[in-house]
């Protein structure tokens, strides 16, 4: 897999198989130790080895390069808790993505590469088969930048057979780069959810010493079994050290640091619960039961949906075609959600036209309000709906959603300003 | 200004001025007041009233409506600190730009209107004229959502004028919405700045129990006054209470609420000072101290810049005229600095026809790295230029800004991963 023509013939003949004991040799140099997953990112010409220490290295390859086999992996049994489930825990599917949390990285390199399948996820974290029984699966193993609405459908549709199929709940490993653009896709997309969805990511691979991999998942594990919540979750670091995990609704949950353990923040409300790592929870906010029922599938989305960030000195010119060549537009205007003049009149011209634009706030905390300035006057007579206090990324999913379900210019408008899932919240007269 | 031909000749014909008292008659009602100053973007027909009461009111006004003088304005002094200036106070140019901070509500449609003068606005708060000795102008007036380069440059031809000809710093009251923007246009233009320039607004007018226009306005004059600062800050209440401002660094400060008074955050970096309501400066991070010596103004910039926001399912077809048709695009990518795939090759593409990509992160808060996965390293190949820790925002400006000075590749480069204005902060290991 993604492996160069060359270095793939080389391994087909020696009939290597991953987890075979392998000796690499290349001017004067060696590399003992077990050939692990080759991702199609990887450079072509490399293999991965784990070398005793543990460290993973990547050897790059050329015609120079000899391989031998040392000797065949084992068949081994590596879920005990899959194959023989007990029948006092509850049982989760871990339905694996990609990112970070599934990633390892390349010491030679430096490189972060994400290899490791759910069942080699779920093996490192032996803690998740003590607090339930686990039904492991990738479902695509992608960096989330990547993602798109094809994954995010398959995804909710995997999602709904598992929950409908009898778990108590599904953790779905996520690169945290787009974690909040698919925690909000697929709030909207499982309707009527009587059980708890928690996506979790890391920032740091489980191969760091600092890594949030371990606490975040065996924190998902927990909550699933121990909470009484249903719905769609974010489940990462509350804070920068070592002491809990924080549970965001999935619509309210944005990523706010590049790197930082603690990068994810509810905006606009508060975390649904805090998971002490030394055991506890503690609800910091009202949240959905869990009932009985099953959850409905409603995966429609017209992708043709587009997110502007309003800057001033935006040229309407360059954004005219962005405007009206998608069925829907969601901008983060500036302050209560305004846009320069010229904008405002472009805008008009793409509702005319039949773009549905919604407006949000580039702040991203606090409310738009269309109310207070003549701007958002224009913005209202020119038929721009109102985002209320969504966030813009979560708006964007949610419009994509709404075009996906009806067609109808009202009930577009409704939905919009209906809250559905969690994702607008009442005003609160402390911000006025 | 701004009046239907119909009303500016009924005004006319009455050789109406401002500040007149007048009587206004319309079907059954009638207002007396004094004759408020009327915006371009107010409606044509309305003319403002101020009421004894105090409150602002407007009329919409008809064929039917009659206007009669009461009594004439009475020519005032109104800066007696301006026309005869103390000579043991330090000197400060007020230069208004618009904004809530010289605003009214109308309180016939609750809209807010920018139509204080800088005279105006500094008369309205007396106290500023026991701290410092007050020239105050309009430069322009405007809703800063409307802010273009063009402005920009006569703000800071303006500013570099007034403290080459002598004033001790510069307060500029501006609209929240870009003020931003504006501190980062100023910070980029006025180069080897000696004294104090100090962007100030409020989310609330000056008319409300809860502004915050007063409090802000006379803690810029302090900070003038009582602090050792050179540069370009932003002056905004620290908190929701009413305790103190917080001076932010002009380059690495954000609007981060729509309504609240503390909407302004220092983002990657500590504000520099607090100033305590009450008496006192307490410093929170190093900063330029003041010097002698005249400022340059390098206003050159290419308004050819675009601002885009990356999210999972952006279409390159519909951003490839966006990409190719700017000179410059500073792209918010997804955590470390990340788009899709086929985004990546759009760019790369967009590169190649010329234009110059800078990489920021929509996190806002960290560092772009775009070495640890291979998307970043696609980037650096492609020729992505890493926007370091700068906010989206000023990356933007700075682009601007850096291409309007110089054409070449190397230099271009150069200096926008270079410190400039404090816009980059050095590396912390807390971070990573």
């Amino acid at each position: 897999m993604g492996y160069s023509l060359r270095l793939l013939d080389v391994l087909r003949s020696l009939h290597a198989e991953e987890g075979d004991t392998v000796l690499v040799k290349d001017t004067g140099r060696e590399y003992r130790g077990i050939l692990m997953p080759h991702h199609e990112f990887s450079d072509p010409d490399v293999v991965v080895i784990k070398l005793k220490s543990g460290y993973n290295v990547g050897v790059k390859t050329g015609p120079g390069t000899t391989i031998e086999i040392v000797s065949k992996v084992q068949p081994k049994e590596r879920k005990p808790h899959h194959m023989h489930p007990a029948k006092d825990k509850k049982t989760v599917a871990v339905l694996g993505t990609g990112g970070t949390i599934a990633s390892y990285v390349d010491y030679r390199t430096g490189a972060v590469h994400p290899a490791l399948s759910a069942d080699d996820l779920v093996a490192a974290v032996p803690e998740i088969g003590d607090i339930c029984n686990v039904r492991s699966e990738v479902i695509f193993s992608i960096f989330s930048e990547n993602m798109t609405v094809d994954h995010w459908q398959k995804l909710a549709g995997a999602v709904a057979d598992r929950l409908n199929g009898g778990v108590d709940g599904c953790i779905i490993p996520h690169g945290t780069d787009t974690m909040g653009y698919t925690s909000a896709a697929m709030s909207f997309m499982l309707e009527g959810l009587t059980k708890p969805v928690v996506l979790v990511g890391a920032q740091r691979s489980s191969d760091r010493p600092s890594t949030d991999a371990h606490t975040n998942l065996v924190s998902s594990a927990r909550f699933i079994v121990e909470s009484d919540a249903a719905g769609v979750y974010v489940l990462m670091h509350e804070t920068s050290s070592d002491t809990a995990a924080a549970v965001h609704l999935g619509t309210k949950v944005r990523k706010m640091h590049t790197s930082r353990r603690d990068a994810f923040h509810s905006v606009n409300c508060s975390p649904v619960a805090r998971i002490s790592f030394e055991g506890g929870i503690e609800y910091l906010a009202e949240h959905h039961k869990r009932s009985e029922g099953k959850v409905r599938l409603r995966d429609g989305m017209d992708a043709n949906v587009a997110l502007l960030q309003f800057y001033p000195g935006m040229s309407p010119a360059a954004f005219e075609s962005v405007l009206t060549s998608h069925h829907g537009v969601v901008i983060a205007g500036s302050g209560l959600g305004h846009v320069s003049k010229d904008m405002v009149t472009a805008i008009g011209k793409a509702i005319e036209a039949g773009t549905k634009v919604v407006m949000t706030s580039q702040c991203l905390y606090g409310r738009v309000n269309l109310n207070v300035y003549n701007t958002g006057r224009d913005l209202i007579t020119a038929g721009v709906i109102s985002g209320e206090d969504m966030l813009p990324e979560t708006a964007y999913v949610k419009l994509m959603w709404v075009l996906g379900q009806t067609s109808n210019d009202g009930e577009i408008r409704r939905l919009m300003i209906t809250d559905l899932r969690g994702e607008i919240t009442e005003r609160r007269e402390i911000d006025d």
